[in-house]
């Protein structure tokens, strides 16, 4: 498996078509916009080598047996997909930051590896074998990999055929003689591209028939010709080119990029689904499981940090963390909440024929609505227990609290239960995580809580409970009305 | 297996000892203080002969290999574990209460089948090849059990021997020569005492040293000698005397009863703990962590039929329950977040060398504060989808309705989505569950949420997370007060 | 103005025609199902007496010059509104309970007041001249009034008129000759009709133009000719009935009836309102704004006497109610907020030509909100507090705690930070406060909150919104979508 | 009175003494850090001219009989006090931002106001006198006003003269012969220090016996010797330097920066308080009392413009704002509440000797509990609404944009509801509003939620609510146990 140095090798390798702020970036690995997220994924191959994480960060391969990294892996049991949510846990803590990549990448593999299954066994395709093939020698590189879900989707209120503009949903404009396709479009909000070697691409949603240009899925290398990635903003990323303190966190980061398809042609054997729109659906709903469980052990690793920072900030401030106890148990209230429901998701799941253990879709789901809303308040109760200096706007530059003209004023001013530097650090750790560009996409990431509303209304098998409570009391029939 | 009849009959046999409203009740299979409860625990024996109930209701006992009731079997895996989760939640769903006795003899036996096993290990006491005899037996006769923790305590700022009256936690007054033991005090709050054949006794706390005569554990037919049950009073629990449909459920019942003991003596094989008070935190902490998991299933299948009861009420008053989507599924997703936080708990546990399964303790707690809160809210918003019939003291009695002067207006003005009686027997449904006789004690019942926070608080490691805080942007430390 | 003595007395000279359990209430002064109730009425005849309630129960008419109850008053003035929020406040400070009836009779005379100024001058009608005479007559006699506004509606999801049975609103059925009118119909869940001398009666809702039947309003003494009532049950109203202290509290209580109107004729002095359907809104409306503000006073002062019981119940179990200091704060911003929010839609309000002071219907709204949450709350964190003896179903009626047999055990048992009966009695007090008798209908009392909604939702002006949004950031229009 | 015009006028007049990146700021009024915030101030000006608004922003000095501005009045009714809670709503609508300190200012005025008369009456100075003579002059000149109140404190466990460095609170060095005194420390985080003629600063909290040169009040010119201004960052700052629109308000902003006084004269006529420890904490509590109730406005017309900005999201979308009627609602009960709980506070107030009109304290710190609640909600809401777009990080910069090589393509797959840059504008300002420069710090501005529970539990009244408990229930007094 790799290393962190060769994974920041393989990066530097690659064709640079990745652009923020208008002008191109050369080199991920050591431009101020992207440096920091390749840090945090490289700690992935780090930690990976070390023994007290090895279990959570790598797994056998159920393809050739070897020690593969988790995030390539299938994920076969109930056992795996606990690991899962560990793992996410874990990373958030080494980090700081989600690594949101990786883990769209990964759950994009498995549930790709059930539809092409699916297709395979109904249709006669051969996708299933395409991407086993593609999985062993990805599995064998160790490659970064990302993933791509969300399409740009235009108006709301309208099915993609039905937009002025048919492109606001990547869409297939030919199919090559030899199956491969050519694509165009874009994918939106794509997390960790600028770190990845490849990018699996998924149907943005569940296609109807007349739509299948829109089912397609594919792999490729983040710098394959025609795709360009423009990264979007995060709040105070301005600091990212600022020396001093302000950007607190140099071991982790987030990107999220536009990937912009200028006709871009995907070879017959990296082709996944090429109009099969009838399993655009099910690719969706298999991405959907795993990820919205997982996802609470990644919001329950942030939330561990805050914790931590916001016990730090009340010693800084003279305070012992006990006075603020009720708001710290209230705080790890939240964040074993959204871990023990991604936990309790992944076990009550089901395995697919193809080998793939797909989590509990409502519990998934309740978990998505939690992880919209516990994290913000988690974020509330750390400002709350920080005090003035962590509020908002409450605190110089670390430019001016090493100004030669004030800064021992600033100094000597910040000091309290430790030096006024230290506190001064701790306290932008705290703006950070709030407020600043360490706070992650927990609200849409993964879809929106609306979204998910829907899926535990169609879950909630209102029908079965209305029984049991005319059962339990005796009761008639009671029906709807009919408008 | 018993049969549900065979239960019955096996209560009849039993001396009278169960008092309520200052009166003995004779018979508690028939009267109307009783009977419901009866009933509810009944059809637990009626289910586990179902095949669709088998699986959850039943498993192979360690001990002989037969098929036995769950209930009376030592949880061995996480597997298991779950299932318990899935029983308290089923049984909720069949009888609309939570026959919470069987539910406390059930972790009372898994409690004590690990103390027990350490005791022998390390006091050579053979108090393990006790229990494991009564068990095999109980399990063979497919005995109803009830569990008894809570003392009545006094003063509760004050250790037991601090107060002014030493029986105010139940304790040993004497040891027999045989090994047998005599017991004073009292056991209060007791969930299902006059519905069970045995009651299992554990120590209320962890005592210190000193404390000794306090650290007792044993196992007592319900109508040994010098034990009386007193029943405590539920609201609107005048209506069980009543006939007419005002107490709107027949299959199901709770009572929690206050055991007097007056020197009461436990036979040397039904005594597990006589003063060994080191193993009696122990014994409490693995009652708690079964206890506080599988009380989210509970908590869940209470809460799937006040959405069943809810939806049923809003078509009575002639609304299709989709008005109320976003409140109904807010119900959900509290009924299946103690319902997952549960299965997470009972996942994330260990297994003691005893061979006895032990959940989680974080989750288990974290799930105790859900439980003290997530119920309320669900109450709340079945109330507030109900309308005004059925907000508290907006319905007249069966009696009037079904008055020879007046009970046809009323029931002229109670009709909307359905007829008036039905409509008002839907409504007293919701009362019922809400603020009737149907509400079970979540608040305190398997401890105080405040006590679980306690917990969290020590499990929380604050100071792991100080340093994941610490690592993420690299900071020194900052140590905290001294005071 | 009245005395107790003599308000009871007035009750006393009415025919009987109030009914609970299938069963005429002869006496309702000293009939258990109603006494208390009564009680709590004739609380407000003795503290108007008393100087330091004076300024709050009773003002100077606007029509006499004399001082009168309050609760027979036009509210001239937002000084004046905020006095009846607070004597909302104070009326259950001292009763334990919301003598709601009063409350509703008294927004009555001021909706109609203003209602009927405007019919008088837009249709030459003479209705605000009865009401004027009617009113004179009423504060110089000092009557307890009532109102009457829910009608049964029937199916929710229809008009009157659409109903199979088009008496599921109240209506006129025939005119006299003289101005005078019959109805027909139901007025339900009505509060305080058992102690009240007359009953003012309201449209149920905003008519439309065809159902003018619908429209009418008018007084009536409680036992006129063809009206009958129906009490309603309440939640543990059986204790109503024993002696003991399971009932808790013996100066105040609720009763809400069912009023069926069987063809019972009005008199023209009498008749407010007769089939102007136009005036039907505004009517409701009048009523509404200040109902919902001044309930926030109620709710406060339930509030009171929840938190003084949730301390008290701390101190009898030996503890400190230091220890809960978290929650009693929570519980006092709660009672603040719905009295505060009742005295700001108070202030906020016009002056209605008529000479009524009509608050603001957006803070109005915006408080019934709260109070269909905020005292769950209240309770919820009350029930925790006071542990596990005053959670439901823990504690033994008084029947035996007094048993000859072993009520001095259940004593013994039951003592802690104070005698055992005394505990018992703050138990039951909470009990009754939490999930009792004395829960009012805090929920859909006044209307429901998705009504509330509904009006906020009328009253946000998105649109003046949208626009600061766009002044603000300079942003360009945006139209909806046409669908 | 002043124009906008004249107002910046008078600032570039100042001699520049504010710091920001470690660089002095030659002219506020241009710099990019401050433009806005002036920007946002001199709209006050321009208001106050205006017909529409006069009313609100301008009052009759009691002092002069002159149309002053409200921030330089003596607050002398309940009517006023409520005019001050919608002037600051007012003025958020209007900037998008809160120009705090021209509210601190004057509540500082008005506190200082009450405790120089009572000073005088008790101590035979003349501090009212001084005051009285500068802020008819103030008025006159139509200064722009901030206020000091917060230290650096230094290590919270310690009172200021247990600090290492005696500084850590702002004190008195020197009194000159003339009256005059010599102050040395530093106030912190003070809001619209930079866009202010003077500062107005207030003791930072109630000093004992032996800290008397601590208890000090003046008002300065901001530019006076020996003072520096150093001002901190706020989120995504780095922005008010670019071009674009990714700042998207220039018509409003926030600054809070640090006073650092180096051995700094202030005159005898300046003076207000010098020593006189006993009255620093009635200044306080002055001053909290109507900061924590107009803060209520505050936060409200911040919600305004985020209900806007979210309607506004939602149509750029494609979507109609119905789709989000619940959220919107629950904004606007927040909005609200805040606002309702600022005028209840107001009008439930005292009227002081020396004519100043106190609010309720308790209502006050009720809704600075609100106010460090409700706002974060309404965020969360808003971002819910918003989608993916608005969500943090998901959005390229305005730059990128317009990028030349590939802003046609962004802008193409942005567009939806509106063509892409509209809607990537809307996005930003949901980012400004939420999770950038614009949100202003409602946690602890105006003092910690922390504290103002401690006060409502002060005011709560425990033993008042306990005795009407008894009396509701008649019981017996239980006592409250000594530790």
């Amino acid at each position: 498996m790799r290393t962190a140095q060769e994974y920041k090798e393989s990066l530097r390798r690659m064709r640079p078509n990745v652009y923020k702020f208008g002008a191109l970036i050369e080199d991920v690995t050591n431009h101020p916009a992207t440096r920091r997220a390749v840090e945090g994924h490289a700690q992935i191959f780090d930690a990976a080598q070390r023994e007290e994480y090895r279990d959570i960060l790598t797994t056998t391969s159920s393809l050739t047996g070897e020690r593969v990294s988790r995030y390539l892996s299938v994920i076969g049991s109930a056992e795996e997909m606990v690991k899962n949510v560990r793992m996410k846990r874990l990373m958030f803590n080494l980090t700081g930051t989600c690594t949101g990549g990786r883990f769209v990448g990964f759950n994009a593999i498995n549930s790709m590896w059930a539809a092409t299954y699916d297709m395979d066994h109904e249709l006669r395709t051969d996708y299933h074998e395409r991407i086993r093939r593609w999985l062993t020698n990805a599995q064998k590189e160790d490659i970064a990999l990302a993933g791509a879900l969300t399409d740009p989707k235009g108006d709301r209120s309208k099915r993609p055929l039905e937009q002025n503009d048919p492109d606001m949903s990547l869409r297939m404009i030919a199919k090559d003689a030899d199956g491969g396709i050519v694509v165009k479009g874009a994918k939106v909000m794509i997390a960790g591209a600028a770190e990845a070697n490849e990018v699996f691409v998924l149907p943005g949603t569940g296609y109807k028939e007349g739509e299948s240009d829109y089912a397609v899925s594919f792999v490729i290398p983040r710098d394959t010709k025609g795709l360009t990635v423009v990264e979007a903003r995060h709040p105070s990323d301005g600091r990212d080119m600022e020396s001093g303190f302000d950007n607190p966190v140099e071991l982790g980061g987030i990107t999220q990029g536009y990937l912009l398809f200028q006709d871009v042609r995907i070879p017959r054997e990296r082709t996944f689904m090429a109009g099969e729109w009838k399993y655009s659906l099910e690719a969706v709903l298999n991405f959907i499981a795993p990820y919205r469980s997982a996802i609470g052990g990644c919001v329950a690793g942030q939330g561990d940090v805050i914790v931590g920072a916001a016990a730090l900030m009340a010693r800084a401030n003279g305070l012992s963390e006990k006075v603020f106890r009720d708001k710290l148990v209230q705080m790890t209230v939240n964040n074993e909440t959204t871990f023990g429901m991604g936990v309790a998701a992944s076990v009550m799941g089901k395995l697919h024929p193809s080998g793939v253990w797909i989590p509990d879709a409502k519990l998934a789901n309740v978990n998505k609505v939690h992880v919209a809303n516990l994290p913000y308040e988690t974020k509330r109760l750390a400002q709350d227990i920080a005090g003035g200096i962590a509020e908002t706007g409450c605190l110089p530059s670390s430019q001016d609290i090493n100004s030669p003209i004030y800064g021992d004023l600033l100094q000597k001013y910040l000091k309290a239960g430790t030096d006024g530097e230290t506190r001064a650090k701790v306290a932008r750790l705290i703006e950070w995580l709030t407020i600043g560009e360490g706070v992650p996409g927990c609200m849409h990431g993964g879809g929106s809580p609306d979204g998910a509303k829907l899926m535990i209304n169609g879950a909630a098998e209102i029908e079965a409970n209305i029984k049991l409570a005319r059962k339990v009391a005796n009761l008639k029939e009671v029906s709807a009305p009919e408008k």
